[in-house]
């Protein structure tokens, strides 16, 4: 239905036309919240400004930050931090998707409530940023490195992305434990993803075995797709599912094995753009009747 | 059926007019078992002087214990220490709810061999104790560094409790992993959540969006309970289950969507009270018909 | 059906006939690659010397890099260090079931790209041989050592395994993260569990209560198996299924609550070792009645 | 010459009279200058808020900052830091000696800018400091604990002061490396003592054995003094001087041997305090019949 | 004499005419020592590639091996990592220095086996890069942190340098232990200073106090060089002296206190330049009439 | 006087005919007193447990002691504990010196108050053990690793002993802060050193260039020996002396420079053995008449 394609707004150009999404913009806002903070909670002064106020420009901030956070033993921060820093400084993407993934957990999350929240708090924020990262190694042959990252990544946040993962930008990861995501599945821009979601293979060898989700899909908790199946532009995927097949633009999934809603042949399609609105539950009057 | 709530003893209650709890009480027994496995186990005796046996007092271990488990190189144990510390000594209900956790940890978790075990080792138990803290301090109005303290938890617990959310006493948090709680749920006394668990929201803006938890409920392994729904005092949640709808006291719900085992209009109801008794699998008889 | 059985090779033995797993090999492979990588990448150059390279042998490279992950403030890297060294090569058969399990991660995995790359970065392999040495402590009734050792496992890579519980060889925990399995759990040779699994109890106290699950058996990401049920040789388990009933060897089972496929009466039966083959999806044609 | 001793005034008295010594007076000023520095440094604003700024007293953030110099990996920070705390909290003697000292690095070191600059950077002020807490646990025969202190402020400051020494206040040992001070050694009021000076022994037994200092004495750097000599009230002691014998109040004991400017028999006598003024080289012209 | 000081060549100078001292020269000397020393010494190779190896340059090895040396709990050593990088980048007088003083001691220290021995393990070397460092910081009116760095430096290495103090190129601090030079003081190229030395001043306020050191000259072990005095070009100290006096250009200086040799009249004057001959003990025959 | 060296009894020999210097006593008595210290002092019990009684034999304790104390971030605590480990365990002689150093410290130094307080906190002890190893890996031409090693106990003790001197046993360096001791040198047993003591070089190159110091020597603090002297056996160095001529068996010498007591041609000669009667100051009479 290419006439719902067009209609459907790309939710970040859409803001972007309103308010430019402006990294310094961003930063600014984040080093006032810092710094509000600090003065009221002297407790929190010293990590706010080593995490935040000391830092000149937001790269330096979540470079650090991260450097700090995926250190250990073996791999030292000073080597992380300038890894980070190096990767993030050598490509305006990079920083460009922070900055819409910071706006994306502000406009969409009730429970965040500042830039400086998530830039320090959320790990599911903290996760993509470094698999950022990890994937630019990757597509620069550095694997060995990548995959290390990865691993610190999984073991620090709990939060299991593939460095071949290729991700959006304007991603919510909310909450993110145990979000495991596998080599070749591709997300696309203004997705939610809340935590245990698995967008896993078929365990067949090294082909194209992962998921595809489109642009503004949200997936809910514990969610679990399979396989290389394409999840359309603004679906949904209901909490707990098991999805093994292809569900279509704006249409949505729930149950294991997951249904459309509304049936395979008509399913239900909503307007609104789930990825932003955030709207798990209102499928539950669509599941009333297996409610015995 | 208010006859049945009156017939529902709080657990805690019952056998504390056994027993009473007494935190000096509970404090012996930890020492004397620390005792026991510093002389038994060499190896583990500087770990348990350190954490145990060099602290006089149940609240200073635990702010120890605390504070050493959530430090970072930009959070220092110093700081923690202090402030755990300082929290808990400050509200007699912190540690009152902390022993009354260590009890239900040991009455109903047949891996519990020991409090020291508890206090020590179980995931669940230090995450909810330094949530209570976090949450103490959000009440004060100390958000930001009830926030950074949740980061800590759930970076290193992967339990993710909003310091918002009201959490009873006598909780069992068991294995933990993965847990997830949002701003608005409120827990009961007496209440057993297994890992994986999420008290979720609808994802719509500010409002009540999370479920309430009565007392002595018990909530299966990976059951995903979304909105502000109200689980019944005494209810069982199946694992895996992904619950949107109310459940009565004492009954149980099961499935994905969850549905009332017996009915949604004659439920089954039992007279156990699942949080303590611990039986995760009762409904199996009731699920009989749909192994096909 | 003792035909089928005993046509069921024992995958690792097979492939043993045709080239031994020798952990001299394995050992010789791993400091190969390790040597490729440390030249191609400078920047992890010191983490390979540090963890493999300058190591005489995998015993003593899988000692350091436990004891350097699992290490707190108050459970020390020497000690730890010391604690599997020692019980590693106390029991040959601890090593041998380490080289089974690279071999297995470096077979069925097609994201596992060498040996060094699992021992380095695979918490699953990590927390599964972390495991074997507190269940030999278990086993040496060192319990309190076992457990401490048990809670820094579950801390650090978010996987939960009770010392007491049997593990085989040849075993590939994809991703890992969440999973739990339980005291009385039994897991066979060439099993492959998914992230997210539980082996859980059934709360009733200590007699024998968790999950037997046989030879090369696949247990799909976010299955939930309870209570002292026994997964048949060559089983395969759904994806998000939970699975209160035995099932029968080489059948599969899906679903919440988990049905056989094909009928409870004549479940469809599978001729490949799913533990091996990872195929998770064969069932999608299965189910597709289910998908309306 | 009593009349003599009856004029010297105890210089930190004379100035007490003028402004009182009050810790809440040193410690606003410690803050003003620490919130000074953080708005001009962002660099080292955190260090400053973890250190000074976060607390609320001077004697936490004294023994916050102690207790991070002087932990290691087998004696915590946490454990210090209460140590610390609780040993400055019981006995207000050691806060009024710290702030002498404070004041004392102030007026007679024309390189410390400033009370935070001695708080937070002068290893000879934070060295006695936590020597008076050795000590304090000396006398109070917990003399294990003292002397693992003792053995950290000795690697960490190479500052070397036996827990049973007895030091007074308003003390300055500027730059401090090297000083070694014995067990019976006594130190008075206002003395100022130079790196690498020793307080030794004669070797013999357990008798007293090391050195008494009287108020207002000055010790070059280098002076090793050996055994149970008197150096009298404001007596000088010229740098790289061996001192075995007796010092007259008042006089200047130079060379190796240290001979006492102006011969044996009628030494030449000051009048001004030299631990004050800080004057070490006033005996130049009285060496000048040295220099060949 | 001036036709003296015409004659009397600049060390470093001639050397430099035969073998231009070249950055990428020494760097590229050290990167081949490491690779060496990383292939013959597998225990060691982690810790050479972290430091030396994965570095593209020698002022980023430098800054990462300071910043780990000088770093603390409350100094991390991400921050001090950026800020000798910054630093040692921004000015090319430093790493100039650097590299002066890496073939001072290749050039002087008969146990100096190589560049990179000294660049790893010469506290003297390392207190003096952090030490020009600190002074950049001070001469840019950051005296807060070049206080803080002071302290670090002090505190690691026992090495005290004002950060005021200005030092040339050339330099060697041999052992380094117990060195204090004070806040106007001077050193001049090609001087050589021996462990326990001290440049101190006369403990009067605030103007020049220190010692002015010529170029070329050495100083024995244990010397006390205090106020301001000057010792002038190619001038020799012996071990243990204390010079109160200025000491003419090659002339040498010994005893407590320091008188020259060959009387103050007509001292002897040697043609070799001591910080580069490092003969220490050429004066013994003019002491022989001291010793009994 | 070959008569008089005969007489001179090795000192260590005399007592051990008495009672055999026996490994397992002395470790069995440092145990005893370990096991007291923590049951008497709860806050070191953790130390105490972590450092010697959670270990089986004196080596273990040892190893696990030094590399804790001297790891860093770049040479990890793992890694040194292996290396002092194996050097100890693989020549029996290592450990009969530490255990006659031991003796050695309880014998002679008052303030020595047992053998575990020597163990655990004496720098000089502590770094001499740690030289006996990075000296048998310079004589097995390890010599990179035997000089990082160096480095680190100049670091961390500021004791600075190159790996090639050789150093017997029975010896005591007390306080020991700012020894220096070069390649060259050669020490006897049952020598005692105190702090700041340089056993220097003539700076002329790679031949031998530093002291040998004869077996029960005594060398009083902040005395400096330069050059390939010889210091007769039980012979006497005054405090703050600067040595640069051989002084005769059983002679005092004392000054700057020093000068032999009783004159050059008839030195007074004693009886005694000052590295074990410790007798720093008996020389003072000789020196009365220095004193003007």
């Amino acid at each position: 239905m290419p006439a719902g394609e067009l209609r459907y707004p790309s939710p970040l150009n859409s803001s972007a036309t309103e308010t430019p999404p402006d990294e310094e913009e961003v930063w600014a806002q984040i080093k006032t919240e810092a710094r509000r903070d600090a003065e009221s909670e002297p407790a929190l002064a010293s990590y706010l400004y080593s995490t935040i106020l000391s830092h000149p420009s937001l790269e330096r901030s979540l470079a650090f930050h991260l450097g700090n956070k995926l250190c250990s033993s073996t791999l030292l921060s000073t080597l992380l931090y300038d890894l980070f820093l190096n990767t993030i400084s050598s490509d305006s993407a990079l920083l460009a998707a922070t900055v819409a993934d910071l706006r994306a957990a502000r406009a969409r999350d009730p429970a965040c409530v500042s830039f400086s929240h998530c830039l320090l708090n959320y790990k599911g924020f903290l996760a993509c940023q470094a698999h950022r990262v990890s994937h630019k190694l990757w597509s620069q042959s550095r694997r060995p490195l990548a995959l290390a990252l990865h691993s610190r990544i999984s073991d620090v946040f709990a939060v299991d992305i593939h460095p071949a993962a290729k991700i959006g930008k304007g991603i919510l990861f909310d909450h993110a434990t145990g979000v495991v995501i596998g080599e070749t599945a591709v997300i696309g821009n203004n997705v939610s993803i809340l935590h245990h979601v698995t967008l896993g293979g078929t365990g067949k060898a090294c082909e194209d075995r992962h998921p595809k989700i489109g642009d503004g899909v949200l997936i809910g908790a514990g969610a679990t797709i399979l396989g290389n199946v394409k999840i359309g532009e603004g679906a949904k995927i209901g909490a707990g599912s098991v999805v093994l097949i292809d569900v279509p633009p704006r249409t949505t999934a729930v149950g294991n094995p997951a249904r459309l809603v509304g049936g395979k042949e008509k399913p239900a399609r909503h307007e609104e753009c789930p990825g932003e609105s955030m709207d798990h539950t209102s499928f539950i009057s669509d599941w009333s009747d297996y409610i015995i």
